[in-house]
């Protein structure tokens, strides 16, 4: 099932995608799932983020070839940080390039949208928690990323967190292949096979430290082959089974 | 105005203190104040932490002596860094000491309360989106921080932000005096006048990376004489002029 957030008539809905049409949800889907009558046109809706979280919380260095692209070792544990959820926008929006970043890069993720609150989760039932899955792409100034050594101003700008187009609840992730696209050009493409922390550890990891609530995302990281932007760029973030995520810097 | 979040016969509600008493809002302090013809007796309520914000946005290493202290370099900006709301615990609620954690520190902060939207806002417009100012204690585990190198870990843990008692809207920051106490013996006493980054500056600054919503929180940084704590050890982060935020460690 994919579940759509969007725009129509002025109206803030959520909907779950079939073919072309997309069927309008009474509610937000976190506690269940229950279709209005309503059925829209997918061309006639604007697409937002399809999920609005408490918490965005990243994962660093997460495939073994960035890490070394990077020039940083692989780690015991994952390394977190966290979006503000200011930073979000959905498919088709604009990143705005902010004034005096020097480098601006993409980096594709598979990100995980919690449905249930989890505290101290075990790595057998982290997935219990889960709603499903979508494309995120982690916009990073490089530069203010170097210069501060902390990474959450880098990666907190607004429009630096596009997540999208819409959440894949029926999928197995064990070997998702995603890529990263800039100007139609293939820049990044792996299989979450690769991942260093499996999905269940990462969520277990993280649940131990903070209370996961529905909504929330837990981005998995990103593999090799991370570069830069310029204004004009079009990047997508591509993972089969889920859809494409497309954006375009500003 | 000491503005009040707290819960009232199983109702959260909104309140300025005037001596004994609570005079009940109508609604959140941030669009205007407006009174409801409630009134309730402090000691009758239980109280929450006196903001519901997006962000909480901490700021690293802004006094002299901290920064000497940790031994690390006094910075030419501001580093930032990011806790999730669900850290947040109120006046007299417990901090939980994580299983795993060997060092577990208190810093007392001063805390901006945002009032009103804010993008890309000069320093010399800084101060009228500040809706007050409150107490925070920014609960680290030193240990973790170490070994992470990030931050974020560290200091996002369920309970890790005691925030409170009240938002003080009436005063001027330029020279307070901030002092932390464990088991009553003072640890922390410096004044605001010794900011490496003064308040304007933060905002401006923080304000150019993400848009500040009513409700956030903007963290000043703690001044020298951090030192950890043990579970029953009690707390308090004391403002002249707001109040004092007391916790124990459970």
């Amino acid at each position: 099932m994919k579940i759509l957030r969007f725009i129509y008539k002025q109206q803030e809905l959520w909907g779950v995608l079939e073919g072309k049409a997309v069927r309008v949800l009474k509610t937000a889907p976190f506690v269940n799932i229950e279709f209005s009558r309503q059925v829209i046109g997918f061309k006639q809706l604007k697409l937002l983020p399809p999920t609005v979280p408490q918490k965005i919380i990243l994962v660093g260095l997460n495939y073994k070839n960035h890490a070394k692209e990077l020039g940083m070792k692989t780690l015991k544990q994952p390394i977190i940080f966290l979006k503000p959820p200011t930073a979000l926008i959905g498919h088709l929006d604009n990143i705005k390039y902010p004034l005096g970043v020097k480098q601006l890069d993409y980096e594709a993720e598979l990100a995980i949208v919690i449905g249930k609150k989890a505290h101290n989760i075990s790595e057998a039932k982290a997935l219990k928690c889960v709603l499903g899955y979508t494309c995120l792409n982690d916009i990073t100034a490089r530069d203010i990323q170097k210069k501060d050594g902390q990474w959450t101003r880098a990666k907190s700008f607004d429009t630096f967190c596009p997540v999208g187009p819409w959440i894949e609840t029926d999928i197995s992730t064990d070997d998702l292949m995603i890529s990263a696209y800039l100007n139609g050009k293939l820049k990044q493409h792996s299989s979450t096979a690769q991942l260093i922390f499996p999905i269940p550890y990462l969520i277990s990891f993280i649940s131990q430290v903070m209370t996961l609530l529905p909504g929330d995302i837990i981005s998995t990281g990103t593999p090799p082959g991370v570069g830069n932007m310029k204004p004009g760029d079009i990047v997508e973030v591509s993972i089969d089974g889920i859809g494409t995520l497309k954006n375009q810097v500003k």
